[in-house]
Protein backbone atom coordinates (compact mmCIF):
# COMPACT_ATOMS: atom_id res chain seq x y z
CA UNK A 1 0.00 0.00 0.00
CA UNK A 2 1.31 3.58 -0.68
CA UNK A 3 2.86 5.18 2.38
CA UNK A 4 0.33 8.36 2.01
CA UNK A 5 -2.64 5.60 1.64
CA UNK A 6 -1.32 3.76 4.90
CA UNK A 7 -1.28 6.98 6.97
CA UNK A 8 -4.67 8.28 6.13
CA UNK A 9 -6.03 4.40 6.72
CA UNK A 10 -4.16 4.21 9.86
CA UNK A 11 -6.08 7.75 11.74
CA UNK A 12 -9.39 6.72 10.12
CA UNK A 13 -9.37 3.45 12.27
CA UNK A 14 -8.70 5.59 15.55
CA UNK A 15 -12.39 6.70 14.90
CA UNK A 16 -15.04 5.23 16.82
CA UNK A 17 -16.65 2.42 15.18
CA UNK A 18 -13.74 2.10 12.46
CA UNK A 19 -11.89 -0.82 11.82
CA UNK A 20 -8.66 -1.56 9.94
CA UNK A 21 -11.04 -2.89 7.17
CA UNK A 22 -13.56 -0.07 7.67
CA UNK A 23 -10.93 2.60 7.65
CA UNK A 24 -9.11 0.56 4.49
CA UNK A 25 -13.12 0.92 2.55
CA UNK A 26 -12.99 4.53 3.49
CA UNK A 27 -9.06 5.41 2.62
CA UNK A 28 -9.91 3.87 -0.97
CA UNK A 29 -12.72 6.09 -1.27
CA UNK A 30 -11.33 9.04 -0.56
CA UNK A 31 -8.41 8.53 -2.55
CA UNK A 32 -10.67 7.78 -6.24
CA UNK A 33 -13.03 10.36 -5.77
CA UNK A 34 -11.56 13.63 -7.05
CA UNK A 35 -9.17 15.53 -5.26
CA UNK A 36 -11.07 18.41 -4.54
CA UNK A 37 -13.76 16.62 -2.60
CA UNK A 38 -11.01 14.78 -0.16
CA UNK A 39 -9.28 18.50 -0.08
CA UNK A 40 -12.47 20.15 1.13
CA UNK A 41 -12.83 17.52 3.49
CA UNK A 42 -9.17 18.29 4.92
CA UNK A 43 -9.94 21.89 4.90
CA UNK A 44 -13.24 21.48 6.76
CA UNK A 45 -11.66 19.24 9.51
CA UNK A 46 -9.17 21.77 9.82
CA UNK A 47 -11.45 24.70 10.28
CA UNK A 48 -13.19 22.58 13.10
CA UNK A 49 -11.02 23.38 15.89
CA UNK A 50 -10.00 26.71 14.90
CA UNK A 51 -13.38 27.94 14.53
CA UNK A 52 -15.31 25.93 17.56
CA UNK A 53 -14.96 26.31 20.82
CA UNK A 54 -16.88 26.08 24.08
CA UNK A 55 -19.38 28.94 25.12
CA UNK A 56 -18.29 30.98 28.03
CA UNK A 57 -21.32 30.75 29.70
CA UNK A 58 -22.65 26.80 30.19
CA UNK A 59 -19.40 25.22 27.88
CA UNK A 60 -21.92 24.36 24.98
CA UNK A 61 -20.31 24.18 21.49
CA UNK A 62 -19.87 27.87 20.27
CA UNK A 63 -18.43 29.79 17.51
CA UNK A 64 -17.88 33.16 19.28
CA UNK A 65 -17.85 33.63 22.92
CA UNK A 66 -21.31 32.41 23.43
CA UNK A 67 -23.51 29.80 21.67
CA UNK A 68 -26.47 30.16 20.56
CA UNK A 69 -28.78 29.56 23.59
CA UNK A 70 -26.60 31.92 25.51
CA UNK A 71 -26.87 34.40 22.86
CA UNK A 72 -30.86 34.39 22.31
CA UNK A 73 -32.64 36.84 24.53
CA UNK A 74 -35.89 35.21 23.53
CA UNK A 75 -34.73 31.97 26.07
CA UNK A 76 -35.50 31.65 29.46
CA UNK A 77 -32.30 32.77 31.57
CA UNK A 78 -33.06 31.65 34.78
CA UNK A 79 -34.20 28.09 33.65
CA UNK A 80 -31.05 25.66 33.07
CA UNK A 81 -30.75 22.56 32.35
CA UNK A 82 -27.70 20.47 33.02
CA UNK A 83 -26.11 17.47 30.82
CA UNK A 84 -23.39 15.77 30.55
CA UNK A 85 -21.92 16.63 27.16
CA UNK A 86 -21.97 19.25 24.67
CA UNK A 87 -23.79 17.07 22.00
CA UNK A 88 -26.99 16.11 24.25
CA UNK A 89 -27.37 19.83 23.99
CA UNK A 90 -27.99 19.07 20.21
CA UNK A 91 -29.83 16.40 21.35
CA UNK A 92 -32.51 17.94 23.92
CA UNK A 93 -32.72 20.99 21.02
CA UNK A 94 -34.18 18.81 18.65
CA UNK A 95 -37.45 18.14 20.91
CA UNK A 96 -38.18 22.02 20.61
CA UNK A 97 -40.00 22.22 23.89
CA UNK A 98 -36.76 23.34 25.70
CA UNK A 99 -36.90 27.41 25.99
CA UNK A 100 -34.26 27.48 28.47
CA UNK A 101 -30.33 27.63 28.89
CA UNK A 102 -27.99 24.88 29.46
CA UNK A 103 -24.89 23.86 31.46
CA UNK A 104 -22.62 21.37 30.19
CA UNK A 105 -20.28 19.45 32.86
CA UNK A 106 -18.41 17.93 30.50
CA UNK A 107 -18.23 14.69 31.71
CA UNK A 108 -20.14 13.16 34.72
CA UNK A 109 -18.84 12.28 38.71
CA UNK A 110 -16.85 8.57 38.16
CA UNK A 111 -14.82 7.61 41.15
CA UNK A 112 -13.44 4.47 38.82
CA UNK A 113 -11.92 7.18 36.58
CA UNK A 114 -10.52 9.68 38.99
CA UNK A 115 -13.43 12.14 38.15
CA UNK A 116 -14.53 14.16 40.76
CA UNK A 117 -16.55 17.39 41.45
CA UNK A 118 -13.73 19.42 40.41
CA UNK A 119 -13.33 17.89 37.12
CA UNK A 120 -16.51 19.01 36.13
CA UNK A 121 -17.54 22.30 35.12
CA UNK A 122 -19.35 22.83 38.68
CA UNK A 123 -17.08 26.08 39.86
CA UNK A 124 -19.09 28.29 36.72
CA UNK A 125 -22.26 26.59 37.56
CA UNK A 126 -22.08 27.67 41.37
CA UNK A 127 -21.41 31.78 39.92
CA UNK A 128 -24.83 31.32 37.81
CA UNK A 129 -26.76 29.80 40.57
CA UNK A 130 -25.38 32.76 42.94
CA UNK A 131 -26.26 35.33 40.33
CA UNK A 132 -29.66 33.75 40.28
CA UNK A 133 -31.84 31.04 38.93
CA UNK A 134 -34.88 29.48 39.57
CA UNK A 135 -34.64 25.85 38.35
CA UNK A 136 -32.18 23.46 37.66
CA UNK A 137 -32.81 20.17 35.57
CA UNK A 138 -30.70 17.76 36.03
CA UNK A 139 -30.79 15.87 32.82
CA UNK A 140 -27.91 13.88 32.96
CA UNK A 141 -27.47 10.38 31.82
CA UNK A 142 -29.73 7.50 33.38
CA UNK A 143 -26.68 5.19 34.09
CA UNK A 144 -25.10 4.57 37.09
CA UNK A 145 -22.78 7.68 36.71
CA UNK A 146 -25.26 9.70 35.87
CA UNK A 147 -27.39 9.03 38.43
CA UNK A 148 -24.84 9.63 41.18
CA UNK A 149 -23.56 12.93 39.63
CA UNK A 150 -27.34 14.25 39.31
CA UNK A 151 -27.31 13.14 43.69
CA UNK A 152 -24.39 15.13 43.84
CA UNK A 153 -25.64 18.34 42.07
CA UNK A 154 -28.58 18.62 43.71
CA UNK A 155 -27.50 18.12 47.27
CA UNK A 156 -24.89 20.83 46.54
CA UNK A 157 -27.86 23.44 45.59
CA UNK A 158 -30.23 22.35 47.89
CA UNK A 159 -30.12 25.62 50.38
CA UNK A 160 -29.44 27.49 47.13
CA UNK A 161 -33.12 28.90 46.84
CA UNK A 162 -33.32 26.49 43.85
CA UNK A 163 -35.83 24.40 42.63
CA UNK A 164 -34.38 21.38 41.28
CA UNK A 165 -36.14 18.77 39.12
CA UNK A 166 -34.30 15.65 37.46
CA UNK A 167 -35.94 14.53 33.48
CA UNK A 168 -38.69 12.21 33.71
CA UNK A 169 -37.66 8.22 33.24
CA UNK A 170 -40.24 5.40 31.73
CA UNK A 171 -41.17 3.57 29.08
CA UNK A 172 -39.72 5.37 25.91
CA UNK A 173 -41.98 6.42 22.94
CA UNK A 174 -42.72 3.34 21.04
CA UNK A 175 -41.32 0.86 23.59
CA UNK A 176 -43.55 -2.23 23.83
CA UNK A 177 -43.27 -4.16 27.43
CA UNK A 178 -41.98 -7.29 26.19
CA UNK A 179 -38.76 -5.44 25.14
CA UNK A 180 -37.98 -3.65 28.37
CA UNK A 181 -35.57 -4.27 31.04
CA UNK A 182 -36.95 -4.82 34.68
CA UNK A 183 -35.59 -2.05 36.10
CA UNK A 184 -37.07 0.64 33.29
CA UNK A 185 -40.59 -1.06 34.13
CA UNK A 186 -40.20 -1.04 37.79
CA UNK A 187 -39.77 2.50 38.09
CA UNK A 188 -42.44 3.54 35.39
CA UNK A 189 -44.76 1.63 38.06
CA UNK A 190 -43.03 3.66 40.90
CA UNK A 191 -43.71 6.84 39.32
CA UNK A 192 -46.77 6.50 37.51
CA UNK A 193 -48.64 10.17 37.32
CA UNK A 194 -52.73 10.05 37.55
CA UNK A 195 -54.79 9.90 34.45
CA UNK A 196 -56.22 13.08 34.56
CA UNK A 197 -58.62 13.53 31.20
CA UNK A 198 -57.31 15.36 29.32
CA UNK A 199 -53.61 16.57 30.60
CA UNK A 200 -51.79 13.59 29.16
CA UNK B 1 -25.27 22.48 15.53
CA UNK B 2 -22.48 24.80 14.71
CA UNK B 3 -21.75 25.45 11.24
CA UNK B 4 -18.12 24.05 11.10
CA UNK B 5 -19.09 20.79 12.81
CA UNK B 6 -22.16 20.84 10.46
CA UNK B 7 -20.03 21.07 7.14
CA UNK B 8 -17.54 18.21 8.71
CA UNK B 9 -20.49 16.06 9.32
CA UNK B 10 -22.45 16.51 6.25
CA UNK B 11 -19.05 15.60 4.26
CA UNK B 12 -18.47 12.34 6.34
CA UNK B 13 -21.62 11.41 5.67
CA UNK B 14 -21.04 11.00 1.83
CA UNK B 15 -18.44 8.27 3.11
CA UNK B 16 -19.59 4.25 1.76
CA UNK B 17 -21.55 2.90 5.20
CA UNK B 18 -21.16 6.22 7.31
CA UNK B 19 -24.82 7.34 7.36
CA UNK B 20 -25.84 10.49 9.52
CA UNK B 21 -26.00 9.07 12.75
CA UNK B 22 -22.53 7.73 12.73
CA UNK B 23 -20.92 11.02 10.41
CA UNK B 24 -22.63 13.20 13.40
CA UNK B 25 -20.30 10.32 15.93
CA UNK B 26 -17.30 10.74 13.87
CA UNK B 27 -17.44 14.44 13.50
CA UNK B 28 -18.28 15.25 17.53
CA UNK B 29 -15.12 12.78 18.41
CA UNK B 30 -13.20 14.65 15.45
CA UNK B 31 -13.82 18.11 17.59
CA UNK B 32 -13.29 16.61 21.38
CA UNK B 33 -9.90 15.15 20.50
CA UNK B 34 -7.10 17.48 20.71
CA UNK B 35 -6.73 19.39 17.87
CA UNK B 36 -3.88 18.06 16.30
CA UNK B 37 -4.74 14.79 15.84
CA UNK B 38 -7.24 16.53 13.66
CA UNK B 39 -5.21 18.57 11.35
CA UNK B 40 -2.99 15.57 11.63
CA UNK B 41 -6.13 13.92 9.49
CA UNK B 42 -6.43 16.85 7.67
CA UNK B 43 -2.81 16.75 6.27
CA UNK B 44 -2.65 13.44 6.03
CA UNK B 45 -5.94 13.50 3.52
CA UNK B 46 -4.13 16.87 1.47
CA UNK B 47 -1.50 14.75 0.58
CA UNK B 48 -3.29 12.15 -0.43
CA UNK B 49 -4.38 13.01 -3.68
CA UNK B 50 -0.86 14.82 -4.12
CA UNK B 51 1.12 11.54 -3.39
CA UNK B 52 -0.72 8.79 -4.31
CA UNK B 53 -1.21 8.76 -8.50
CA UNK B 54 -1.72 5.64 -10.97
CA UNK B 55 1.13 3.28 -12.26
CA UNK B 56 2.63 4.74 -15.87
CA UNK B 57 2.34 0.91 -17.22
CA UNK B 58 0.17 -1.03 -15.11
CA UNK B 59 -2.67 1.77 -13.54
CA UNK B 60 -2.00 0.75 -9.93
CA UNK B 61 -1.69 3.17 -7.39
CA UNK B 62 1.65 4.48 -7.44
CA UNK B 63 3.78 7.08 -5.45
CA UNK B 64 6.35 7.95 -8.48
CA UNK B 65 5.60 6.50 -12.08
CA UNK B 66 6.12 3.04 -11.52
CA UNK B 67 4.14 0.95 -8.84
CA UNK B 68 6.31 -1.23 -6.87
CA UNK B 69 5.50 -4.42 -8.38
CA UNK B 70 6.44 -2.58 -12.38
CA UNK B 71 9.36 -0.86 -10.36
CA UNK B 72 10.82 -4.30 -9.07
CA UNK B 73 13.28 -6.16 -11.60
CA UNK B 74 13.04 -9.32 -9.62
CA UNK B 75 9.03 -10.38 -10.44
CA UNK B 76 8.14 -11.63 -13.74
CA UNK B 77 7.25 -9.26 -16.69
CA UNK B 78 6.23 -11.99 -18.99
CA UNK B 79 3.04 -13.24 -16.30
CA UNK B 80 0.24 -10.23 -15.83
CA UNK B 81 -2.47 -10.68 -13.63
CA UNK B 82 -5.65 -8.59 -14.82
CA UNK B 83 -7.67 -7.03 -12.15
CA UNK B 84 -10.83 -4.60 -12.13
CA UNK B 85 -9.85 -2.14 -9.56
CA UNK B 86 -6.17 -0.82 -7.98
CA UNK B 87 -7.17 -2.45 -4.73
CA UNK B 88 -7.72 -5.77 -6.10
CA UNK B 89 -3.57 -5.63 -6.41
CA UNK B 90 -3.78 -4.93 -2.66
CA UNK B 91 -5.54 -7.62 -2.03
CA UNK B 92 -3.42 -10.38 -4.36
CA UNK B 93 -0.83 -9.12 -2.81
CA UNK B 94 -1.67 -10.67 0.50
CA UNK B 95 -1.31 -14.06 -0.95
CA UNK B 96 2.39 -13.60 -0.79
CA UNK B 97 2.49 -16.68 -3.98
CA UNK B 98 1.68 -14.55 -7.11
CA UNK B 99 4.89 -13.09 -8.48
CA UNK B 100 4.23 -11.71 -11.58
CA UNK B 101 3.06 -7.89 -12.30
CA UNK B 102 -0.68 -6.81 -12.96
CA UNK B 103 -2.71 -4.74 -15.24
CA UNK B 104 -5.76 -2.53 -13.60
CA UNK B 105 -8.96 -1.92 -15.95
CA UNK B 106 -10.05 0.97 -13.87
CA UNK B 107 -13.78 -0.73 -14.24
CA UNK B 108 -15.45 -3.83 -15.55
CA UNK B 109 -17.64 -3.88 -18.79
CA UNK B 110 -21.30 -2.96 -17.71
CA UNK B 111 -23.39 -2.48 -20.67
CA UNK B 112 -26.07 -1.14 -17.90
CA UNK B 113 -23.91 1.65 -17.03
CA UNK B 114 -22.67 2.41 -20.48
CA UNK B 115 -18.85 1.28 -19.55
CA UNK B 116 -17.44 -0.72 -23.01
CA UNK B 117 -13.88 -1.54 -23.48
CA UNK B 118 -13.14 1.94 -24.43
CA UNK B 119 -13.86 3.17 -20.95
CA UNK B 120 -11.39 0.71 -19.93
CA UNK B 121 -7.68 0.57 -19.37
CA UNK B 122 -7.12 -1.71 -22.16
CA UNK B 123 -5.40 0.33 -25.15
CA UNK B 124 -2.09 0.41 -22.48
CA UNK B 125 -2.82 -3.46 -22.20
CA UNK B 126 -2.51 -3.99 -26.19
CA UNK B 127 0.80 -2.15 -26.05
CA UNK B 128 2.02 -4.56 -23.15
CA UNK B 129 0.94 -7.71 -24.96
CA UNK B 130 2.41 -6.48 -28.07
CA UNK B 131 5.64 -5.94 -26.15
CA UNK B 132 5.57 -9.89 -25.42
CA UNK B 133 3.81 -11.16 -22.76
CA UNK B 134 3.59 -15.41 -22.07
CA UNK B 135 0.46 -15.53 -20.19
CA UNK B 136 -2.81 -13.41 -18.70
CA UNK B 137 -4.43 -14.46 -16.04
CA UNK B 138 -8.01 -12.73 -15.82
CA UNK B 139 -8.29 -11.93 -12.11
CA UNK B 140 -11.88 -10.21 -12.45
CA UNK B 141 -14.82 -10.61 -9.97
CA UNK B 142 -16.68 -13.80 -10.45
CA UNK B 143 -19.89 -11.54 -10.85
CA UNK B 144 -21.90 -11.20 -14.16
CA UNK B 145 -20.23 -8.17 -15.29
CA UNK B 146 -16.65 -9.60 -14.08
CA UNK B 147 -17.03 -12.61 -15.94
CA UNK B 148 -18.54 -10.84 -19.45
CA UNK B 149 -14.88 -8.24 -18.80
CA UNK B 150 -12.56 -11.63 -18.27
CA UNK B 151 -14.80 -13.56 -21.98
CA UNK B 152 -14.03 -10.21 -23.80
CA UNK B 153 -10.67 -9.87 -22.97
CA UNK B 154 -9.84 -13.57 -23.47
CA UNK B 155 -11.20 -12.80 -27.14
CA UNK B 156 -9.75 -9.87 -27.90
CA UNK B 157 -6.12 -11.74 -27.25
CA UNK B 158 -6.96 -15.09 -28.38
CA UNK B 159 -4.53 -14.71 -31.50
CA UNK B 160 -2.25 -12.61 -29.74
CA UNK B 161 -0.33 -15.97 -29.00
CA UNK B 162 -0.47 -15.35 -25.25
CA UNK B 163 -1.40 -17.73 -22.74
CA UNK B 164 -5.02 -17.04 -21.01
CA UNK B 165 -6.29 -18.14 -17.60
CA UNK B 166 -9.15 -17.72 -15.11
CA UNK B 167 -8.45 -17.72 -10.89
CA UNK B 168 -10.02 -20.66 -10.26
CA UNK B 169 -13.72 -20.42 -8.88
CA UNK B 170 -15.15 -22.85 -6.00
CA UNK B 171 -15.41 -23.56 -2.49
CA UNK B 172 -13.73 -20.86 -0.22
CA UNK B 173 -11.37 -21.32 2.08
CA UNK B 174 -13.30 -22.22 5.53
CA UNK B 175 -16.36 -22.87 3.45
CA UNK B 176 -19.08 -25.27 5.42
CA UNK B 177 -21.48 -26.43 2.05
CA UNK B 178 -24.57 -26.22 4.13
CA UNK B 179 -24.13 -22.02 3.68
CA UNK B 180 -23.14 -22.16 -0.26
CA UNK B 181 -25.28 -20.68 -2.84
CA UNK B 182 -26.17 -23.55 -5.56
CA UNK B 183 -23.93 -21.67 -8.44
CA UNK B 184 -20.68 -22.05 -6.48
CA UNK B 185 -21.41 -25.76 -5.36
CA UNK B 186 -22.00 -26.83 -8.78
CA UNK B 187 -19.37 -24.77 -10.07
CA UNK B 188 -17.08 -26.37 -7.71
CA UNK B 189 -18.41 -29.76 -8.81
CA UNK B 190 -18.00 -28.92 -12.15
CA UNK B 191 -14.27 -28.29 -11.77
CA UNK B 192 -13.35 -30.56 -9.81
CA UNK B 193 -9.68 -31.73 -9.98
CA UNK B 194 -8.26 -35.15 -9.83
CA UNK B 195 -6.88 -36.45 -6.21
CA UNK B 196 -3.30 -36.87 -7.03
CA UNK B 197 -1.73 -37.82 -3.47
CA UNK B 198 0.34 -35.58 -2.61
CA UNK B 199 -0.30 -32.40 -5.29
CA UNK B 200 -3.37 -31.27 -3.38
Amino acid sequence: MPAPLGRVVEMLSTLPGVGPKTAMRLGLNLLSRPASETVALADALKLLHEQVGFCDICGCFAEKGLCQQCDDPAREGDTVCIVEQPVDVLMMERGHNYRGHYHVLHGRLSPVDGVGPEELNLAALDRRVEAGIKELILATSATVDGEATAHYIARRYRDAGVRISRIARGVPEGGELEYLDEHTLSRALDQRISWDNGSI
